[in-house]
């Protein structure tokens, strides 16, 4: 985001991504008419309330994605209370949003499973992030072995998947969040909520404030996504190294690099 | 509920609801091996622990459906904190459980709106009950123009439903609990979550601290079931009655009536 209505009662309460006024980084119209184009601007203008500071130890490139990818994890679990030191929290997806949630999991003293279609990631999962336990989504042995058990789930997939699956691996009072984007509606069994109290909430970025408080959680702990740093030149390629998934996690564009493309 | 393990992690927090050792006080086997048959019972020997005090100004048929539809209905909104006085509550269907809502509703100082498939319960909804408004689910001019008015919705609807459509009602931050049945899975878009970090959540009756919290509050406000007393020889008709939802809104029965059957 950079701008909102600064008045309704959502921008009062610091949850400017709720404000039917918000002007996105990219693709929303600005203030003076212009398009907005995010992280391939060099350069631009936006009212103070909009800028963040980044924590002086971080390197900014591996800052950068924090300012979607990281807030857009961080904000659920802070707001929706995923914290508590010894729970039990499942990442379903390990991509940029999901590497977050286990970076962030780790963090906060959980216990971090990561649910995955891709039995490839799990040496990624649990030596590179220090994941404490990897689940292949369609082994139904383990998915049933692992029923009830966990506290909190953080739902980074965009492809269709199952969602009730998911909800199985929750304990009473347990929370799914979305934050992936499916395509396509999603189904749930009514006894999958109802059983137990549980929750499936879906959730997109977060307000300034909290983004704030996600970068100074970030300095504190030392984190930053991971990253591949790349040069305008190469920008042709990431796309299409992003159209088959093959980033580890995201790709950070130079800028400096422009003159030189 | 009739008695549960008084020792896992559920129980130790007062839902024991959630025990999966759980005496349910129908159709449940008891400590002695026997089939409990709850409210066609004249006695029923229990621990001490869950037995609930009736306050002494409530009529007793009025006060016996609260211990399944009120609780129901109160436990969610206690729990998720559904009773901000001045919020908008949105109650679907006006059966059993969805009277009782309209009633805690009014007490918790809520504007209600009663949202039904049947224009013939537009008057008991505002004149006898007192609801605020009152909304035709099938009637999308009217769905649309109460289009993210609702801070919390109960879902008392066990027929198959478009709980999706009831999502486009909740305010950001939203709750839709669902407190009925439906047969089938239902599908929920994933913006319908993300867009305003709304949730959908499920609950099962309550706990038995929280039952005896919800009596207690009952009594305060003068807080009753609508019912139908019926004697014991009325009792098939009632099934007949009951199977072409033709009961406002409970039917009890006077089992010092058995002796005359």
């Amino acid at each position: 985001m950079v701008m909102s209505c600064g008045a309704c009662s959502f921008c009062k309460k610091q949850n400017e991504q709720h404000c039917s006024s918000v002007i996105w980084t990219y693709n929303s119209i600005d203030l003076d008419g212009t398009c907005t184009y995010g992280g391939y601007s060099d350069l631009m203008v936006a009212n103070e309330k909009f800028v963040v500071r980044i924590p002086e130890n971080l390197p900014l490139e591996g800052a950068a994605p924090l300012l979607c990818a990281g807030i857009t994890v961080y904000s659920p679990m802070s707001h929706f209370k995923m914290t508590e030191p010894g729970k039990h929290l499942g990442v379903v997806g390990l991509g940029g949003l999901g590497h977050m949630a286990v970076k962030f999991g780790k963090a906060f003293g959980l216990k971090v499973t990561v649910i995955s279609t891709s039995p490839n990631k799990r040496e990624e999962a649990l030596k590179n992030l220090r994941a404490d336990a990897f689940l292949i989504s369609k082994d139904m042995d383990a998915i049933k072995g692992a029923a009830h058990s966990m506290d909190y789930i953080i739902d980074t997939v965009s492809a269709p998947h199952d969602l009730d699956r998911l909800m199985t691996l929750l304990a009473p009072d347990g929370r799914l969040v979305l934050v992936g984007v499916p395509p396509e509606p999603f189904e749930i069994k009514p006894f999958s909520l109802i059983a137990g109290r549980r929750s499936v909430s879906g959730s997109n970025i977060g307000g300034i404030q909290e983004t704030q408080e996600m970068l100074d959680f970030c300095g504190q702990k030392n984190i930053t996504s991971t990253i591949e740093k790349i040069s305008v030149d190469y920008l042709n390629i990431a796309m299409d190294r992003l159209s088959k998934a093959d980033v580890k996690y995201r790709f950070v564009v130079d800028l400096e690099t422009i003159e030189r493309a």
